[in-house]
């Protein structure tokens, strides 16, 4: 019905990324006034009845079992790869060849080595690229890199950012396949470091800058579980929990957290900066709010403030509802999608860019490098 | 691409209400398994130019001008009304007559006389109806009414709620027209009342049972304004704040309030459930949560607990994404859809029905009647 | 050691309320620099073995079994009150009539008849007074106080309040007795209207002036409990629970709520007021933090403030500890004291002096009037 | 009054310390029913004014200039040390050797060192002995140890401590003298670390035993400030912000952190405990809660729970008042003095004893070694 140039997507992957970006492709343009109409064209499960199943849930035109049918079709204008992090690097590679503009799942390779090529390949081909970080378009946390552009914190002293959840505590519950390659790390590349530490650290560095080193530990808690692909009980080779001291360029020191056995939390993302005017305080529980406390309020009456972030001059909100409405988790794919094609219209990339994902991926790789010889370790740049 | 069987959706109405209801229809099949497979066939507005924008927007297949060429559409198995409250009846009226199924906005007149006749008209043509009282289908709400029919509460002694709003203090605000028609007691049949205690009542009658009697009152604080139909500074005659005393049926005390006039609130609607055993709380602003406690816990454990509502095992939420993440308003409208649908496949319309609806509107009416004649009034029986 | 003029109490009563005065005349002088040094001089209780354990561990000069005879005492200056209510109106004004400063506890009388009498007794004995309504002088109530007197809030439109406790919900309490007098109608003169109600009646005229009309409910729940004087089951005459709708001299709308029958809360009293600028959040279970909104602040940043009451500009709080570290409920009791010794010292009263609490009594005894006559009642002003 | 054998008390310093424990002395027989009587004997303060103002307002009996007449005093049984730190030893050792039950504010020494002398002196006199930590003495902080030693938390996975202010980010804020010597190092021993990490350390240690080793850094963000005793400005040698990562003997893993430069935080104390069957999270700028998770809840229903800690049955509140009403901070020092006084009467300590202090002080000293070597530091055994 649209009279807009129609963007074909292939997506590869039909699991929980899956869904999430269909749901974007799929809901963006009834919210935004995109420049470009995006077409649900292919997409590839390695099943042809998953494949074929998810295709007509969504209402793709069709599917394949071979994601380099996506990648080869002349049909095709993005890739999107929303498969386990041990394809990301081999798509993606072949997507930029192909000419695509292409979409990562996070984290962007399972090691800098994956990533460094994954950016090569995209910048040597010219095509637009972004990865998966959806936490920064929370409008919540959007509002907090304003609030920090416009120098409202002043000088930064702290940084303090968690990911907890408790999923993994059962011993029971087996490593690797469908569902539970997170355990797994050879399609992983590390536990919760490179899944949620990722996140912490993608979301750092964009409001915060660059960091310097790094200090950390890592644990297993559950030495051994059964694998669902060999059927036998095998060492665990990931991280369950993994924590670190960091120093930032800007001279501010931060503590990171993340872990898969914290009892009672599900998926509780926090952050919070201390500056010398301001501070900020935000949590994926209640994504829809922000903590501001303002120095220069009078005396008396400083206290923090819950900012409920619904109303129309928020970041995004007023493609949504009314103020008091708040909207959801799948609602920061939807807001990058509508980023990233209108960045793509104007021939750009949208952050977080594969460098921006290469440059986690150097925090990452120091994290686990300090916590394997214990020892400070600086953080390459990007 | 589906093989179920196609059901054609008429929506009568592009205002906000128009967007969350295209919404749903649009959404409802991506997340539920439905029986059968919702069409946006067609939408109608008054004006051509907004009808058109909406229905590419959307997707519907095209647009009218006249609500009567849906509700006589051939092509058209439910009618969905979601314009302004002085076409609920008539339009209802004719689409049950037509032999559609209704589903309607709330309230579902603007006085117990149109909801009357509403009633009776789906009621005579047998077709399933349904009324848009969204908030029963909260994740957090369905689970307070699964808690209390499980008797987990015990008998109940209090009902507390509120709807607070702040978008009407300003004088300058002009009442009538698009977007501000609920300004305006000709089209909106009442003010708070019927806006926001209605969805007070729906749910507590839902979850408490029958109200029998109320005192109550109400204020217009900003006396004349600006009607925008007119160009005229008018008398405002709706009610900017209502709040009334009620006894249930089954003994327990309420207070209900709501207003337009309580600074710092958008949309807080909350209410709290205090039984012998057990005591429940809620609240709008923060949705995807439930506060319970139980007496039972031992002594000194006792204490209010929050509830994240994102667990597979809340109500609705297992279609939605993995624990921890949180859904949002228009959520609750797909959940309406997705129930309607089943409802309807099996012949049957879901509730609140039009009864449903009727039961609330007694008892606006009653609250309305209070305020007016200073004293108790009893709530007639639906 | 000091050398400052010493003030002898006598205080009547040693249950609850006679440890909360007896420690704040013992501890005031070590934090408040006072004009007048109190004495704990005498204090009486009927049974002696009750009277001698209390003055001991108190540190009282001695005890008495009849309360005259610390009324007549020509040592005595000050006659404390913290007996049952059903003694207040005798000894408050054998004690103006022997000239002593009067502190009563709440609620003044158990009707305005008794607290008609007491006014007058201490007025024309032009002896200072006060009643014990020690929730003005929590911090954050007082600087909620502060803020409505610079015009912060503007225009009133809503007050809302309640006061929730759930500790006569079983059945097998019994009633009347060491304890339990608060559920004999005979002594207490109500159930929760004088006891609970009274306190937030209280506050509310202080911060939001005269109440015009109410329209109350009440309700007792359990309608027989056995009574620890006479050993037999009887009926249970006081209200287990109290709501009333009001309408402020001032303009604004109020809901007052209180009961014994809240499952999961203690002794949550709140209030909240909405003005056309701002609007203020209290709560007794935090009873050291204010919430508050602002609507001057500007928009994308706007929020409820939790404000920690914990700074030596906020009030009393100077004489307390450093920021950061919370006060509790007696030392409420602690500030009242030190605010009537420095009237005391000027020849005045303290507010709420008796008239102020016979203001409240003309509340309450509407709202006992409207409840039993099921009708709008006019509140006498005082 | 009391027959019961009195104990005199010498309290050297007259600072913040000096009250809350003048207060706590004063304080603890009117709610704790003790076997030992304390009486206020003597205080001393370096100026003969500010000790002669102290004691008329506390009620002690005389005061001194010299502590060393309060230590030699055949009159005095408990010598209490609420002096800054680098008089600690000195005192300690005195008071020791002079046959004095000893009470020291903390951090025990300005470091190890001094710390085993004091250990040595009270073990090889035979004398009683305690530090100020007083914060294992919130009641939700007992509550907390009560449910780990009842084993409902299980394997412990994680412990997160932080306690957070922003009291000296002003860099016009002096160094050194009266109320600022927290901030010369030669006065206090370190920063934050022995001021404020030291607190967060002795009840890790007491609710999750022995630290094996810790990865630290620390940092002082304005380097240079003028010295209030010297008036020239001066390199600040006390570290402002201190953090580390550490693992228990029990495997768990935690991070620590302190600061003097987070905006918004005036005493932020917090601690979060993850065990594999509940979780247990604390914060004292709101006390007198408790937060719980509970996995053996039923599912559906699990959450945090706000426990408000003023029941009958919670630690040391059935000393207080009635629940529902809240203690506050220098509660805390009332029930370690009534636990000293207990104690004492059996011959004994309480905890923690100087020995449980020196515990503390090996931590901040490898915390301190370890920043300055950038390296992991094991904590030596107490």
């Amino acid at each position: 019905m649209s009279a807009k140039k129609k963007l074909n997507i292939g997506v590869i992957g039909c699991g929980f990324m899956g869904r999430t970006h269909s749901n974007a492709f799929r809901s963006a343009p009834n919210f935004f006034q995109l420049p470009l109409d995006p077409v649900l064209k292919k997409v590839s499960a390695r099943t042809a009845g998953k494949a074929k199943a998810f295709a007509e849930n969504w209402g793709y035109e069709s599917f394949e079992t071979d994601w380099k049918r996506v990648v080869e079709s002349p049909d095709i204008d993005i890739v999107d790869i929303a498969s386990p992090n041990d394809t990301h690097a081999e798509i993606a590679i072949a997507a930029a060849k192909a000419g695509k503009a292409v979409m990562c799942e996070k984290p962007l390779g399972r090691n800098p080595g994956e990533s460094e090529a994954m950016v090569k390949a995209v910048e040597d081909a010219g095509v637009a690229n972004m990865v998966w970080y959806n936490y920064r378009r929370v409008p919540a946390v959007t509002l907090a890199k304003q609030l920090i552009d416009e120098g409202r914190l002043g000088r930064i002293f702290h940084y303090r950012t968690v990911f907890l959840q408790d999923w993994t505590i059962s011993s029971d519950l087996p490593q690797g396949g469908e569902g539970l390659w997170r355990l797994d790390a050879g399609v992983a590349g590390s536990g919760v470091t490179g899944d949620l530490l990722a996140h912490n650290i993608d979301t750092a560095l964009w409001l915060n800058g660059n960091i310097s080193e790094v200090s950390a530990m890592t644990e297993t808690f559950i030495k051994r579980r059964k694998h669902n692909l060999t059927g036998k009980e095998e060492p665990v080779r990931i991280d369950d929990a993994s924590a670190f001291l960091a120093r930032f360029a800007n001279g501010s020191l931060a503590t990171f957290e993340a872990t898969r056995y914290a009892r009672g939390h599900k998926a509780l993302y926090t952050f919070e900066i201390n500056g010398e005017r301001a501070s900020i305080k935000w949590d994926l529980h209640d994504l829809h709010r922000l903590e501001y406390f303002d120095h220069h309020d009078e005396g008396r009456l400083r206290g923090w403030k819950s900012i409920h972030i619904t109303d129309g001059d928020h970041p995004y909100m007023k493609h949504w509802w009314v103020p008091g409405l708040q909207i959801g988790y799948e609602h920061t794919f939807i807001h990058q999608v509508a980023d990233f094609l209108c960045a793509l219209e104007q021939g750009k990339s949208a952050a977080p860019t594969f460098r921006d994902g290469l440059r986690t991926d150097y925090v990452t790789s120091a994290v686990l490098d300090s916590a394997a010889g214990r020892k400070w370790v600086t953080v390459r740049g990007a």
